[in-house]
């Protein structure tokens, strides 16, 4: 006798880089993992209504919603995924959750602690009525780091002391690349600090669960204070183009950095744990790899481990081994694992919970930057 | 006005490791690249019919067939792709040429030359029907290799000196590794000659077009003879486990190896071509990567080249700078070709003659080798 | 005609770990560069007779002295190198440069600030007899960073943005590790962040002479409080096992991380440069190979330069392109550069001002730690 | 009570590249190592008088000879050290043999097989005179390759399967790159051939002494057949810029490859050894380190390896960890290896008969290049 697979309409809001990436998630995903619940990409909302009926042509939705407000209200969606600016996190995500939909929202969750916050407290009230709620942070799901994640909670590296968290990228290395809403706070928030570093924050937080950060002291920096606007002339550049964190986590003492100024960098998610048996690193430009160093072997040295054996986190539902993964794999499985919370009743991780701590920590180092001095979080 | 985008129905024979590969490509690829044609997944073919069903389901196909000849006769299948094992490609694609359908191929072409020849003649008197043909060697349709002839052709490593082609697998490493019908020469052909042989030869063909290979010196070597049977017992390895050939190609000098004995290379097809102005290396474990070097620079040295950037074959269908992809992506630029040959009205590449090409290297290796003599190709 | 080649005497003080490295410069530095002063290793000083006099033996000295007030006014010794522990370095410096003798002091420069500028002002007293004074920062003589800089000073990175500096060690990662005199604040001054700092502030500021160091924030760790004792029971560290600091350089953002619980590296000193037009990497256990990343480049990518090539600093008098040279050589190639500027009248780099610098720096580190707040050096 | 260390006085023909590597060893071995015997450099023997005093001078020789008879027969001379080219290596190896005298020669032990065997037979006979003889391959001295040699011993890698053993140079990538002796065949025997491949088939033989290779099949390429003489017009190169070939040793197949034109490689001996539990891999390029994997591990992986740890090879006598050693080191080792077998009484390797087994390949390989076909040693 087979399990039954039962359809969840899926709605989306938003068609730019992000909604690509989860579109192909949604119309992957029950191709590749074995799950309770098969994605139907019912509706893609989007404010111009040729573009958005262009974009969901293109990238597979049945139907578009000019206004994600009756996006929202459908009853044939279950589930809301919010691909826009980081402004319609916390409205689109409290309709839905009162609407009775399941959200996953991209990272990071809100512009502001105060929206976090009431996204938090809807998530909190609508579980009760078994929804939930999802903070799309993808690189939890790449198999490399999830592996990393096993290696630590089984106490493979021993107690924890360092870590090296950095976020390097080089696409405002040239002065004269021209200004963007991305470059203007009061659009974005931050630069590289929300965009980077909340990436940054939330795998530090989902490797070493036991040791939060505490205390932060930070320095930002912004190289090219103006740019060619794209209507002429020049804009002021009021978000950071990089920013550099010392942290401590209980015994941990981490340093962090985020750039969009390291030239040669194209997307270096880089991360290093040392701890007393062992060490890990990781390189997001090879995201199939997990360098390991355990004490104790003779000879000892790094070991290249290539994450594609069978028993490797979401391997099995892809390829012998050798046959390696690319970057957008990462929201496949974050699919997969969402729909396996929903379909059991449990709630899916990182939560909007979850995405609150990781702004309280950029919030921190935003202040610190500005005052000169530690800060708690 | 926008061009008009028609449907293509798709027939596929076999579902086992390629029919899950080519399913996702022919599921992906209109939604990654802009093309003529749309591909719609019209049914598959499986001898146990409840098996085909369940894969249908699975990969995302409307309808199955429990014969192949049904699926090549329908009206609404117009591309027949064949990813069954060796044995069957010659009879399929001969009566899917005859139908008047296209056609796409797994390698190696066929099991015998006298198949190959056949299916040649077959895609010949088809193409004058405006009916295509092509063999599926996807490594061809690697970012990084796609650049790589892209730079060979443009002369940028100067007259071409060395090759090293190697493919190094580890899979039967371990004595106690069971039998399968891949080590049985009757039903296999050959063992990592054939499998792994097979793309090295269409690759150093696809980089080196000026230098076909003329002939061969070979050695092979079983190193297990006989391994444990299924169904208990044991049973004779009667194909190679490893097979390596030095080969000229007019003024070039190559060296081959393939083996499935290469303890701790998953996955390693692994290039070199060194020319009098530069140099290029590569490998599959690393596949979004190209070594380079270019003679004349100060300081020299070979460069990682992270093949990602918006100008690199491929990549404009995909992400931006730094996000990877992964080796299912070989297959969806192989069905984004062949479509896009389709619809022009050109052939796509590599042709059926292209896969013959390798065939007779692979057989002037297995005569080397049994002969020890050098032989013309 | 030939140019003519006077002897050099050297008197050494101490002859541990620095030692055997300092004795084997002299000895070999004359059969490797053309130099216009021979090096004659004429006497070392150890408090312990017998010890000093089997490490003369080993070490290839002439004679020996119990006492280094002795040695510096042998008038056979041109030159005193100072091998000992930091708290020697001001005594024996000052008797020196006193008695006219040229100075080669390892880093750092002393063990106090009040020392190192006297040690300075000694210095430029003795400048003007003609007598010269180095700071042993032997990391400036590895071939790839003094590329690295030659580099920087030719405008191949454009303006510099990021400095990324660290220097890992993991000697001190088991908790089961023994005491020494090195964990002992009142003998080593510090741990890891005078030991390993010293080296790296003096290689930024050697890459970026335009930016000096102007304010730091910093962190310190000890995480093991206490170890074994040699003679039984335990004894408490005084000293920081970690130090990480953030530090503005005028436009230029730099972070700094040194430790000993760096588990699985053993050395190293690893370096990134990011600037406007360009990117260095380099990792010193590697020290043979520096990473140059050049925008504009088509296709681009960070390349491994192997530093070996004749025109590269140091290269020419050693061995053909491919022959790598080892962490020995550094002290070879400062023993080099030290003659050649005693021979030419001219101040050999770095100077005990440089080394005073160095120190400065790293008690504005100290301080930092200690305050919670930033400082400025 | 110490042990007695007797002076071994030693005589060197020849002042080239090797001569002046040679040199330093025997300037620095007893510094470093702690040896029954401590070599003095009494003389040095080379053609023009002029030319030898002022290397005699620069390598630190005491006295010159300009006849190698004479430095042959001297009483105070010991061990004759031989770093001519080929040609010259039988009648010194011979006259310093009959007087008695140990000999060090260079690799490849002589240039024709006769002159090899009949050195083979002095030495045998000088043995029973308490005389010994080494053949100079100095990269067993590697300590990652001697490493490599204790893990296959200890069985470590299982069953081999399989060798790849390539040494890649590229200085005669450049079609102008002039003529010289080394591209006469007349003088040197064989280009990269005899050159490199005496190295490979040197370290293969040591790595894996239980599967001698039995059997070639080669090819060898001239890309540039005629090149700029040095006195003006052209001259034909008559040596091979590369040779490739395939051998069967026992149940282990090996395929080498030897060039002078990899474009972008200065000295890359590259050896990798496949074995049913275990794989190593090694680059002279990176020579502390050594690539090592061993099934059953998880995570599995190739690890890195920094051969600097105090117990492996040579080491002792060197750094702390992490400190890493250059090209020379391993002539110094050499003479270490050399000075302890003759203080001992035991026969140094690799032996003159070990130098004659490295011929017969290379001899079986230019027949199997010239005759086409496979050639038993």
């Amino acid at each position: 006798m087979e399990a039954t697979v039962e359809r969840i309409g899926i709605g989306m809001v938003g068609h730019g880089f992000m909604g690509k990436a989860h579109s192909q998630a949604w119309r992957t995903v029950a191709h590749a993992f074995e799950l309770p619940l098969r994605p139907e990409l019912v509706a893609l909302a989007g404010r111009d209504p040729g573009r958005a009926r262009e974009a969901a042509d293109r990238l597979g939705w049945a139907d578009v919603e000019p206004d994600w407000r009756a996006l929202v209200e459908r009853p044939d969606v279950d589930l809301v995924d919010i691909c826009t600016p980081g402004a319609g996190h916390a409205p689109i995500a409290l309709a839905a959750l009162a609407a009775g939909k399941h959200v996953l929202c991209e990272k990071p969750l809100a512009n502001t602690l105060a929206e976090a916050e009431e996204m938090v407290a809807a998530a909190d009230r609508a579980r009760d009525n078994g929804v939930r709620a999802m903070t799309g942070f993808n690189y939890r799901r790449v198999p490399a780091l999830a592996l990393a994640g096993r290696l630590v909670a089984e106490g493979r590296l021993g107690p924890v002391r360092h870590v090296r968290a950095r976020y390097l990228q080089d696409w405002l290395t040239d002065p004269a690349a021209p200004s963007s809403w991305r470059l203007d706070a009061s659009l974005a928030g931050s630069g590289a600090l929300g965009d980077l570093g909340a990436h940054l924050v939330d795998l530090v937080g989902f490797l070493l669960p036991a040791h939060p950060i505490e205390s932060v002291v930070a320095t930002t920096a912004t190289f090219t204070p103006e740019r060619p606007a794209p209507g002429g002339g020049t804009a002021p550049v009021t978000v950071d183009d990089a920013a550099a964190w010392l942290a401590r986590c209980g015994p941990v003492l981490a340093t962090f950095e985020v750039t969009r100024c390291a030239t040669g960098r194209r997307n270096g998610l880089q991360l290093e744990i040392d701890g007393e048996r062992g060490s890990i690193g990781f390189d997001l430009e090879r995201l199939n790899e997990l360098a390991l160093y355990e004490t104790g072997m003779v000879p000892q040295g790094f070991r290249r481990v290539l994450v594609t054996e069978p028993d490797d986190p979401y391997i099995s539902a892809w390829w012998p081994p050798g046959h390696t993964l690319g970057w957008e794999h990462t929201f496949i499985h974050q699919a997969a694992d969402l729909l396996t919370a929903i379909a059991a009743g449990t709630d899916p991780a990182p939560s909007f919970a979850d995405g609150l701590s990781v702004q309280r920590v950029l919030d921190a180092v935003a202040r610190s930057a500005g005052d000169g001095v530690w800060v708690r979080v």
